[in-house]
């Protein structure tokens, strides 16, 4: 593998920083109310990064796009997970998590990361890979958008390779998943990991088409936040929300490597949790009537084609 | 320590139904305008239960108090944690959790449970242990509350050892900490596990230890619970409440090993889940006012000595 590295490291910094600011200029122009806050944070011996957070703002209850730019030792937890000595390593990445206020609009996570690994003595680059992807987590299903989101992020994958948006869109189905419940946290989207560049694909190559996933973000979101924010709703749909928004708390306490990556590696906790929703409920048992819109989504909380449904 | 085998299956089976019953009447008693609904479960080669549980009632705002008996196979994840082959367990216990509606009364969480482990092919007892123990988490503090509660459970740990109480309480401190936080879940209390009967103590008197211990909770909980229903709250008390629940609920997700081990061995998800609070909120980098009550509190969410406090 050693043949394809090449390291991107200035490029993916300057493209997370850049997707940052595009996606915050776009969500304020939708939100209306509130700009995003900044908090940029520095950490001797560890890394930098901005935060950017929204709160009770028009149309978004709660959200943050965060960069962050980490240089340090892999702990040993991770040297077991990754199977590899004592290690520095850098990774950067760009993400997000929108909650909207209106039970109709979906919660949107999107995350794209490029990670170095370095010999511990010789400072060498010995590995590299892109990861991210993007998903989607509505209350209410409206099939449009599910299509929408899906088609929206299939058209980028299809410029690289036509076998990208089908694994992906597999991955995605398989990681948003929360086994405990036996349903899927949302309608899935894109999802990759550990891609490295080989003879298919050079570094350079599967860095365009990170860049390109990220600037799609607001292609795929944006006209559904556009169309669902003003839809009316009632105290039983924010309740069904906050219901909802639990199984999404589970999903990345529980399983979320992203969290658990930023926990062990002793990451900033406010912007690791920054994820979190802002109004959440926990009702024992709680079971929407059957035949009613409820219902319906938590049926087709399972791998669907949506593209195709 | 084959020696000191002595099953207490029978003898705690009744002992954790009997304590559900003392601690649901004795809740059910202040609270006054709930009881809690009973749901009985049994699934067929794996245990059955008895799940309580109060909502929104006029003091207690979520409540379970839960027993469950399961016998089954030990997954292969807690063969490797537990360092024994494949086996059979059997283990039983009280599980209870309950939120208070008013921001001044705490939130207590108790469990005692019994563990057996058993050869997969003869069936013969191989090992068994006592675990437990009972934590206060205040969103308010209480000095006195906070020593009364210690206090009642120091005197139970006297009548058996008097090492029980300094080993138990810094267990609980050591357990119910919240690492990514760097604080402490509450003000403590105790906590015990892997209690194997020795030349000590026979599993006869660590039963004894366990079940007294389980039916001093109403001791050390009620007549705090008495002494701040009624103590006057607004938004505000409200809303740092909701802030502080979300720190419970990273807790039981992230760290718990009960909660893990029920997910793990697939347990039942709602019985599990029913120690999640009923309204939480996360609430971006929330700092509490210097010199506030709030910040009082927060500062006291380390390991201090209740009883000569």
């Amino acid at each position: 593998m050693q043949q394809y590295l090449d390291s991107k490291k200035e490029d993916f910094s300057a493209f997370v920083s850049n997707v940052q600011q595009h996606i915050c200029n776009s969500l304020e122009a939708v939100d209306g109310a509130h700009n995003f806050r900044i908090e940029d944070w520095e950490r001797e011996g560890f890394g930098h990064g901005s935060t950017r957070i929204i709160s009770e703002g028009n149309v978004i209850e709660k959200g943050g796009v965060n960069v962050s730019v980490v240089k340090s030792t892999l702990p040993e937890v991770l040297q077991k997970k990754l199977n590899v000595e004592e290690s520095k390593f850098f990774v950067t990445g760009v993400s997000l998590v929108i909650h909207p206020k209106n039970p109709f609009v979906p919660t949107v996570h999107a995350n794209y990361r490029y990670f170095e690994l370095y010999d511990h003595q010789t400072g060498e680059l010995k590995d590299q890979w892109f990861g991210g992807g993007a998903d989607l987590t509505p209350y209410y299903l409206f099939t449009e958008d599910a299509r929408h989101f899906h088609q929206t992020h299939k058209d980028v994958c299809d410029q690289f390779d036509p076998g990208f948006y089908p694994q992906f869109k597999k991955e995605c189905d398989e990681y948003f998943y929360n086994h405990h419940r036996n349903e899927s946290r949302g309608i899935g989207g894109l999802f990759f990991d550990y891609m490295r560049p080989n003879e298919q694909h050079s570094a350079h190559q599967l860095f365009q088409f990170a860049e390109k996933a990220g600037y799609a973000f607001t292609d795929a979101y944006l006209p559904i936040l556009t169309k669902r924010k003003d839809h009316e709703w009632n105290e039983e749909h924010r309740f069904w929300q906050e219901v909802r928004r639990g199984r999404y708390v589970e999903f990345n306490l529980i399983h979320d490597r992203g969290t658990l990556f930023g926990l062990k590696t002793k990451g900033r906790i406010e912007s690791i949790l920054m994820s979190l929703p802002p109004k959440v409920r926990w009702v024992y048992n709680h079971q929407p009537e059957t035949g009613s819109p409820e219902a319906k989504l938590v049926e087709h909380l399972k791998p669907i084609d949506w593209i195709n449904y």
